[in-house]
């Protein structure tokens, strides 16, 4: 798992824009028929658990802008309301961690005191008194956890707690990697954003939105096939469409910059052939859970229940990206294109049938 | 009908905010399940057919940020989607002009010059040749009138072009007014609103939503009193909830304006006073349309489901006008909440649990 220092992406002259083509998007998404409504309540619960967090009204309001909220109702889309809200409010938790990572003010000013911080959110969690205290990552957890681990069995209490420490050590290992300008190579890079992007608790509110219980069934290979493609999926879709952002950030930990500086392609090239990944792991996941789904496992409820809801997890995650300003800029508003041009500097930007001139002038630079 | 001159609303010096107290909310409201996805595809119709209406790209944008999209999924949540759409993308094609009317620098500059403009929207409805010339609000008001006439009986069709008149002669009027700084009586305003507001599509859209042809019974004098009393309320909750905008436009046919500048009651005693008539208009509308659905017309399915969809216009423009960034400033993100102090001059504001400082001591002027 080798790390290799790399010059600041900044000063790489020239690129622009980029140009996404059209994903194959095979998978069904939907959104919940309660979306707008929980991601209004969800960033009222951001307002009062979480407002202290952010320096000042200005900074809590462009993350509520980025419509975070709205990523649980548009990933479990048939969970119960009140499931879905619980869903929401967490993702709006992580994400504000995450906002605050990418943070070289913030979090993401130091490795040891984001880990302090990390550890203070994981003591909170297993801690009645974390309601009362002063700590709002630690309360903002320690009320989540109470409302989910509700619906949870046993084993899947112990997994949620497992995943929220993933995703923290996750979110800890980019801030070193970035704080040190360290790009790391791809299968690398896929083990942290594996943990980093949440893929534990996004598999485990998949079962919570279905009502059902994965666990044991979690060790067969052929449900191992499904996790790798469909969170790779997710992460490659994630990191193509982010690469805005995290360009604008600096972060090291994304299979663009990977693929972009690590492995010498061209950014283009790097984006057509995080595409073709995209489709390769999408068919992957489809040609498994069939199989799946045409063998004895797929004669269970519980199974199939799953197995839809993770469709539904992967092709609703990429619509959120779309959606987000988070990834396009504060202000933007999406109308629903998703494919085109893309301005890396730009404040806001939106997919463009054709480069700018200027761009296109200096395209052939690689 | 008398109108009067009066001074800006902007040298009346030392009052900053005004607090809003809950409204009754007696009437049910819901979003459509599709909600979120109509939004998103209405502000790709908004960009394609009215985007060059615009100034600029960041124009459109702010227009777009006011999320007018959701009002239709959220006054018509029971409509076919595909109605649901149409009808989203008609109250955004008025919203347009609407916003244009306000600004002096637009449609709001001359009131003979607007006249000409809506002369030319009304002549391309009924215009074969519409849709291929280059006057996008034409363009666009022949586009929703195919689409949504097909849904309608003849009667029907003659009251949505004469909705669209009678909406664009509300708009002429308070050009007029506002360029004059004329600030009417109580029942004028109430009857120019009774246009600019929109009021005969919000009825038959209503109607559309519901699949069902009213044109007859709207004579029936019960019909009459539901119309007066539940659009009233509406007009008197918009009038209220878009205060700090029209304040800040310098508008003058709001009935905050005229019973605070007009019949001389302070602000604050104004706010107060409508929303005493929002509960008594509500609950005459309610009284009305109880004795109608206990009488015999309450037997027909065709009358039920029109009450039913007025009840859910009146509770959903409500919840509208909460959620909206055009009442609450650009950038603003609603969590919720429905009453408290709201600053007139903050650029973003939301309801606050208590006035500023500054403000509470000058509070006793009026």
């Amino acid at each position: 798992m080798g790390v290799h220092l790399m010059t600041a992406i900044s000063t790489v002259p020239g690129i622009r824009e980029f140009h996404l083509p059209e994903l194959p998007r095979l998978l069904p998404y939907a959104y919940h028929p309660k979306a707008a409504q929980i991601e209004i309540a969800s960033n009222g619960w951001v307002r009062e658990f979480l407002g202290e967090c952010f320096p000042d009204e200005e900074s809590l309001l462009v993350f509520l802008r980025q419509r975070n909220g709205i990523y649980g109702p548009i990933t479990v889309p048939f969970a119960a309301d009140d499931r879905a809200r619980n869903i929401a409010d967490w993702y709006q938790f992580v994400t504000v961690i995450d906002s605050f990572v990418s943070d070289r003010s913030a979090l993401g000013a130091s490795h040891d005191g984001a880990r302090q911080v990390f550890a203070a959110i994981m003591a909170d969690v297993d801690d009645a008194d974390a309601l009362t205290r002063e700590f709002p990552y630690g309360r903002a957890a320690r009320d989540l956890w109470l409302r989910i681990s509700a619906g949870l069995a046993p084993a899947q209490v112990r997994r949620l707690v497992g995943s929220l420490e993933a995703f923290l050590r996750g979110c800890a290992t980019e801030i070193e990697s970035k704080l040190t300008d360290a790009i790391p190579d791809y299968e690398t890079c896929m083990a942290v954003r594996q943990d980093s992007f949440g893929c534990d608790f996004l598999e485990l509110f998949t079962e919570y939105a279905a009502g059902v219980d994965m666990t044991e069934l979690r060790a067969e290979p052929e449900f191992a096939e499904i996790h790798t493609h469909s969170m790779r999926q997710m992460i490659i879709v994630n990191d193509l469409l982010s690469w805005r952002k995290e360009h604008a950030d600096g972060d090291t930990m994304t299979a663009v910059r990977v693929l972009w500086q690590q492995e010498g392609l061209g950014l283009q090239d790097a984006i057509n052939r995080l595409c073709a990944l995209v489709e390769h792991h999408e068919r992957a996941y489809i040609a498994v859970r069939d199989r799946v789904l045409a063998g004895p496992l797929g004669q269970r409820e519980d199974v199939r229940a799953y197995l839809e809801g993770m469709d539904l997890l992967i092709g609703g995650s990429q619509e959120f990206e779309y959606l987000t300003p988070r990834y396009f800029g504060d202000g933007s508003v999406w109308d629903g294109t998703t494919s085109g041009w893309l301005d890396l500097t730009a404040p806001v930007a939106r997919f463009r049938p054709a480069p700018s001139t200027a761009s296109a002038e200096t395209w052939e630079w690689k």
